[in-house]
């Protein structure tokens, strides 16, 4: 198995170095949570590193446990935001894998009872829309940061 | 957000106390990694904690930090064991959000290039067959933690 080194152009590479925009609900010294722009689902969060990491494959275990927790902890702010009956996760790695952006993320898809994902048709979300679930999940994470 | 209490009845709580059988490809003192028996991908492994939470929203963040590592190992093993070109990780919460079986668990999917998942048709694979995926993966694991 070989694996391919880290791309620093990627977007999320881009959106970390503040080169482009992206609708910010968590931050902490080591990882960094944003809508995705193509939401499967309303209130979709990917859940990424600061450091730099391809994927599962060359991640450093550490960092991955931080990723980890992050997403747990964006997955509970989703989940009551969005008043989702559940939560999926998913996490690709390589093209064969699903991959797309080859900075490592987390999708973190609310999800409600009846309701399938919307199929990834590459079309991007309203930004009013998404700036309104970004705010509503902000505020619930920040709710939970501050014990609430 | 109302969290269920986790059911020590689940499948999963049973393959860990003994009582059901597993064709298991990984074990430590906090986590368990064994076949699919209903595999979307030749190779379909799940990644278990030893100890009881139902998904997600209940489990201690560090052993999900632990679990994530323990997917993380296994991933690798299970990329180089099957000759996948990539992974994809899947982790369902809640029955909404995909969740069948109530103990927490870590979908780790090989994929290759062209190759879609298979439906969940609920088919139990042939045993010889995933007899032979798991004694795969476990030797490339076994070489992994020996520093292979």
């Amino acid at each position: 198995m070989s694996v391919t080194a880290y791309d620093p152009s990627n977007v999320f590479a881009k959106i970390l170095r503040g080169e482009m925009p992206a609708e910010t609900v968590y931050e902490t010294d080591k990882v960094l949570a944003f809508m995705d722009i193509m939401p499967r689902a309303d209130g979709h969060v990917l859940v990424i590193p600061k450091t730099p990491a391809r994927n599962i494959l060359d991640i450093d275990p550490n960092e991955l446990a931080e990723l980890a927790k992050a997403a747990q902890f964006v997955a509970k702010g989703v989940m009551k935001a969005m008043a989702a009956d559940g939560i999926t996760v998913q996490q690709f790695n390589e093209a064969a894998g699903g991959q797309v952006v080859f900075h490592i993320h987390v999708h973190v898809l609310p999800r409600w009872t009846g309701v399938s994902l919307r199929p990834h048709t590459g079309a991007m979300e309203n930004k009013d829309i998404l700036a309104k679930h970004a705010a509503t999940i902000r505020a619930a994470l920040t709710a939970m940061q501050a014990g609430g």
